[in-house]
């Protein structure tokens, strides 16, 4: 019988389906290296307040490196989570008299927080930078696309032509948010649970500024209790997963639309569609259709974690596991989808002759001709937006429907109001359309332009802030590992 | 590079990261065996109908032997489901000729489709069989408590008094309509989508009903385009499971609130608690926690489903896929948690005279009381109401007590009502009120023993459906066993 | 100030504030109708059962009757809820000597479960029939598209024809198993909770099997604590109207899609649409996307009412009425949903030649004559699949590539595996290919038929389902009020 | 007949049906207030860049202030929302030649953001400032509680002592990180969309800048297709919502067990609770239970939301108008959710006494005794850990257990680790182990006092912070009347 070094003191053991039920095993992988860090840390960080001998201390941090090397798979997969486990393999390789040592002052309840909180912290950077690599790829094609004419849709119905760069533009800057939510995640992410032992702190003197500084966190998460209670850090990630994953859905969906045979406005890459096992002509855009499922997938996660963490009294209770399955698997999957639609949208083709051809039909030019009625008529918009109503409902917007549409609704034909034949043909010309539209963020070319300048500012901006986040965790891991050198001789 | 059996005609090869992100190998293990079923009766189906010829056939149903004796493992995993893994495998082991003619009159959709809901109704069938192990645990200590007095709560609050059988008997009813419940969606799940083809039928003159009839489906999902596009069964287990889970999680908070040193009305077994890394004396309801935590889950499970089925078009799009490992998750832990529960129900200890002590104070007899003022003085009930609720004001419902709040509520003193302390003291002793509350359906020890009696009955009733339902099953597979046999010679 | 009948014995007076936050009066206009006739149900059952003399009752009965005439308007608002309202009019009416009397032997917990079973009831009742009209919309629309020819789509990409009848014939057989479902639950709501009082039952001689036959419940819902504490029929209920939204959400998708200018395949009613502010030529399908919208509408009820439900410890908790307006406002969006789809769907026009058209393009008669060539020349399906794939990819199917491709992958002519220009040819005719798919489900004219009729059939047994309910209901209303005139002389 | 200003051109009407099924007239009261102060914004810049005369913006301006006078009741309810019909009014009101001029250059599309931004960020500053007072409350009870001695729960099992203070100031600190959340989500809520028109802007001169800045916008939403599409800031908010809302429902589970007769540490304010209809004695937390409940609703209400916006294509979709319910209602719940949180707070009793005993009794001791263990006998933790749980398996943690256990796990007695009887006894006084625990955010006395200290220090920042936006928002508001004014002379 194992020696459980848990419940060799108070519980019997448990049967294996009660071990299976319970463990966290599985899903701990993602936080192996976080814990080894952690348990680091602490130790460093306990010597250096004399809580225990700087032997014993060696002793540990060589064990912890021993463990490292071995790897996850090599531990007890018995036992309920990769803490213990760790703590049991430490004690099996250099003994109780050092090992049993290593969690003094602490619970698993802090460090499992402190894990998750590290571990996470590298997925959201991984996220931002993906977030950032798909902001290039949008800005990418619409500079391609300034001056392509695209149909717009409100409804799905074609609305007024616009051009492909303020299309994509509009992704562009919907990231943006995208990252500045991500990055303010990140700021109470980072902060330091370690310290709060089982919620109630510990009278061992221990310095938990200087375990925080040596973990790379940004702050103590201060109050013991909240430290390891709180979960709000996982809602509010999943939350900024769920928004973006929403927006990815968006443009997924309209690359499954695009390339139907009736839009046809843009073709995917081979890469990225399958075909049919029975029809061999089809060319499915599976790729999206999985973003478009997946973001559902991410919906459910953010579900789970609300459900799980709502009425939970103080402090920790076991229902905190279940959360970081769902995180974890959250920003994998927000991760890959992010990389994949970047692919998918650097290999697609467009068929610029089709967005074109389809950006003239369809009435789209009514508006325009409502506008300039307006202005050279004087009419008040309504008016004016009633007569090309009325020309719609003839069947077309050419002169003659609206000369008749004219005359029923203001009493007076065209020439009366001083609109000639010329006038309207002009404004049923798109590019003069869309070369008017240059208000700020209109899909005019030169706006377009300032816009594609103005957004990659905003990119290089945005790693920059990685970079220098990224730099300061490196400096926190090189004081760790000097700590360790020092202490291990 | 790999001469892709899909691909090589259409399309070029993809990225393994694309792969990565499209394949559903991984959680087709759960449809592995259903799968290669599936194969076997397309094929018996299509030999019988000379589709295929028999020689064929037989070369077929061997390599697919080949293939279940070898396990998934062995499939080519750069495919992107079993389906197409499946099929390569085959060609490889018997070559094109034979093993390419499998898949004719069939898409990937009907088959998928198929093999779901069979990998689906055995796992419904299990659950079925855990259900009604659970209940039977729940009847079994309601016997034990028949008489056992305890505190019943409303609001949290000590309310009246019942018995230990009248509460576990409200969990055994609950679960009652659960498994009726599991039942009527086993009828939406055993239908058959084979021979839907992609979704509109094939030219091949197939006969599904036979099929169906070996595949051991109780009808034909009819319509082809109903029949691979719909995911309404998923949604409705999922939902049962969520709903079971729901009920589950309300006995999970019970045994967290009853065994806190506060209630102290039962002790967990110690397989079903865990202790603290850093509190020697924890005994904490981990199991309970986490039963609790993975209603949270299959919440979530349901939201990523509904919201992935949401919208989509016909027919079949590759959203799809995503649905199927919600499914088998929360199929998974729905069975699991059940399964728990009835071992934790089974071997947790009561605490007889606490719950008989609760249950006397906290002013538990005032509806007695009141109920009793009604009956002897012929009082209106919401007078009765007032009278005793004052005194409760007072501090208590003795008769000193009662007496003043019966003169300042009504005018007159309870001799003058024809009540005597004596009869005051009879409503305030649980046992008597407890006996008297012999309705239908009420705490009543003779009341419960009989609902105990019926609710065992109906246990033994579901069972016998459950076992009808698998010999019919069991059935089917005998015959297609005998065809393939008489295949192969 | 207020002379509160519930608190005036215990708690002091609430403010307006709090008063407000845990008010249910708004919500309870659902269930005004419902509580009266529990009321006198009840009462006329606790006359019989002489728990109160019948005079008294026969005073209530009135003053019921006359509260039922002033409506809930009059009702005073300051109460928490609707029962209690009733309770302190009906005192205000006829005095507390008889009207205290009306809830002996009752508590709220079991009179409002009931009244919310019967207000749910209703709404079932009428849904059923709503889904039926649709169901026959359907069926209808079908019957006319019979011999129409229309792309059939998988991915959203043209995939093989087929016809309207078909494609609508597939809601109509989804709409069967919503149908079912709904009765499925009706039999889990239609059960009676009543005389279960608080959650103990009561020492009154209740006849709990009268009241229920008065009410025309089916069956008690025996065990008292179970009654008042579950809300699973809730659960139930709005998972069936995520389902079936779920569907209708489908449907909605398509006719958006269906109706762009680029699919053009029908043409909504101008009822149905909506145009633009701005742009007067826009026939928007604003109809279908609040459709499409209130699906996830419904799904947030569901998501609401399991995170209400989930570790509620028994029996009654206040959580509970936090359940009823989502399980009124998703029957409510349900119920107009279904009856605005079927007015949508009646009234839309269908696009014969552009349907025709677009099913004879897109390559989708590949699959056809993959499957001739199996039959015709023998050839595995998976090598006459990747005959024809490589067609397409050379850019068309038409006899000289598939030649070529024939050479290339078999390394033999057509001509030599028996393959002639005209055979191919009529593989490729779309109204010989469909007469060809006449298998159980397929889109086959003569196939379509028999669904059609097999479908009217089945409408119209589920109309007399509702009906004979609806007779059962008539028949206890009959009952009840035969009582009542009894004692009220 | 209706003369419809928006569809007399282009359709028929409407059926009551479906007017009433898309109108959102309802919902819209929310935004009245905003509706016309965006009017009111755009005529000012309209007249400002010359694209209206002065004489009609100050006949337009003069008509809307009648129609805020009248109050949204005064409008036409057949319309589908409050944008139209406050044109359709002002139209009736001052004529269409001034009145028909008002829409120029804009659409619904871009107004309708425009109005929610403006009465979400009222929302939200409100909720802010209730976030800061229930903060308060927390700080204040904490400032009472700070030599008070409670026990500490994990698993809701009594774990260590700690002090209410502590307890308290986990709430405050968690209330601060949503203070933050809801200021970085205001960051992205109040940004300007107007000017964007239907989605494609417009080729109107207008000046986007003026407008947002008259309308206290801190920056342009700039991309115009970007700007009438998403909804991010809506799932952001409510995001925020749930995740504020899973700290008060965990909050209210704690007033809810603690008011229980079993744990008894509190009493609640008579206001916050509720008595039962046949329970006279029953004094129920109903407004805990109704908080709990109602987070269950914010969680459907964000469901909901990210269902709906999964997957729209660009740009406007009538789905949209689907959210602002949600929106509306999940803020609406959750600012009287934290109001009246904080009145519960205030009020609630605390019973000192059981505190203190509780905290005495459940072996809370035991962490410190292992802990002394570790620093008086120099012990690795994990043995002292063994030693203590070997105690407490024997029944108790006095000298006599320990000693016992000391030897078997040892080998040795306390005596010959160094260890007296005495310092057993003192580990085990629970205000000597607090005391001890002073550590950055541990309960001891001092710490908690410094702790307040901090905590009040920020709410005063935080206070500040809003001031600073209502001001900015307030001299928006100035410099607009100062604009109308002008035009009206």
């Amino acid at each position: 019988m194992k020696d459980d070094i848990l419940r060799r003191g108070r519980l019997g053991l448990q049967s294996e389906e009660v071990t299976l039920f319970t463990s966290s095993l599985e899903s701990d992988r993602w936080i192996f290296d976080s814990d080894l860090m952690v348990d680091e840390a602490h130790v460093v960080m306990l010597a250096r307040q004399q809580i225990i001998g700087e032997e014993d201390a060696a002793k540990i941090l060589t064990g912890l490196d021993w463990i490292r090397e071995d790897g996850i798979e090599l531990l007890d997969s018995s036992y309920e989570d990769v803490h213990i486990a760790i703590e049991a393999r430490l004690i099996e390789l250099i003994g109780e008299e050092a090992g049993g040592r290593m969690h003094s002052g602490r619970s698993r309840n802090d460090e499992v927080a402190s894990c998750i909180r590290i571990a996470l912290r590298k997925d959201l950077i991984e996220l931002g930078s993906l977030i950032n690599r798909l902001r290039l790829a949008f800005i990418e094609r619409a500079r391609e696309g300034v001056s392509l004419i695209i149909p717009g849709f409100t409804h799905l119905q074609r609305a007024q032509p616009t051009t492909l760069a303020h299309h994509f533009l509009s992704y562009a800057c919907s990231l943006e948010r995208s990252f500045e939510r991500l990055t303010d995640a990140y700021k109470r992410v980072n902060l330091c649970p370690l310290g709060a032992a089982a919620f109630a702190a510990t009278g061992f003197p221990l310095d938990r500024a200087y375990a925080c500084e040596l973990l790379g966190f940004d702050d103590l998460l201060e109050n013991s209790m909240d430290a390891v209670s709180t979960r709000d850090f996982a809602i509010e990630t999943i939350s900024v997963c769920a928004n973006l994953m929403t927006d990815i859905s968006r443009f997924a969906e309209e690359t499954i639309l695009w390339s139907t045979d009736e839009f046809n406005l843009i073709e995917l890459a081979d890469e990225y569609t399958s075909t049919s096992s029975i029809m061999p002509q089809k060319k499915n855009p599976d790729v999206s259709e999985l973003l478009r499922a997946r973001t559902g997938t991410v919906h459910g996660h953010l579900v789970s974690v609300l459900s799980i963490c709502k009425a939970l009294p103080n402090s920790y209770n076991r229902d905190l596991q279940e959360v970081t399955p769902h995180l974890k698997d959250a920003l994998m999957i927000t991760k890959n989808a992010v990389n994949i639609t970047a692919g998918m949208l650097e290999t697609l083709e467009v068929h610029a002759d089709v967005m074109f051809d389809k950006s003239l039909s369809g009435f789209s030019m009514a508006t325009e001709l409502a506008d300039m009625l307006v202005r050279t008529a004087g009419l008040p918009f309504r008016t004016a937006h009633q007569i090309v109503g009325s020309a719609v409902r003839m069947g077309g917007i050419d002169f003659e429907r609206i000369e008749e549409a004219c005359e029923r609704v203001t009493g007076r034909r065209p020439e009366q109001l001083g609109i000639e034949r010329d006038q309207v043909n002009r404004a049923l010309d798109p590019v003069t359309s869309i070369d008017q539209r240059s208000v700020v963020g209109g899909p005019a070319p030169e706006e377009c332009l300032r816009s594609i300048r103005e957004r990659e500012r905003r990119v290089k901006a945005d790693e920059e802030r990685l970079k220098s986040i990224n730099e300061r965790l490196m400096h926190a891991q090189k004081r760790l590992d000097d700590a360790i050198k020092e202490l291990r001789g």
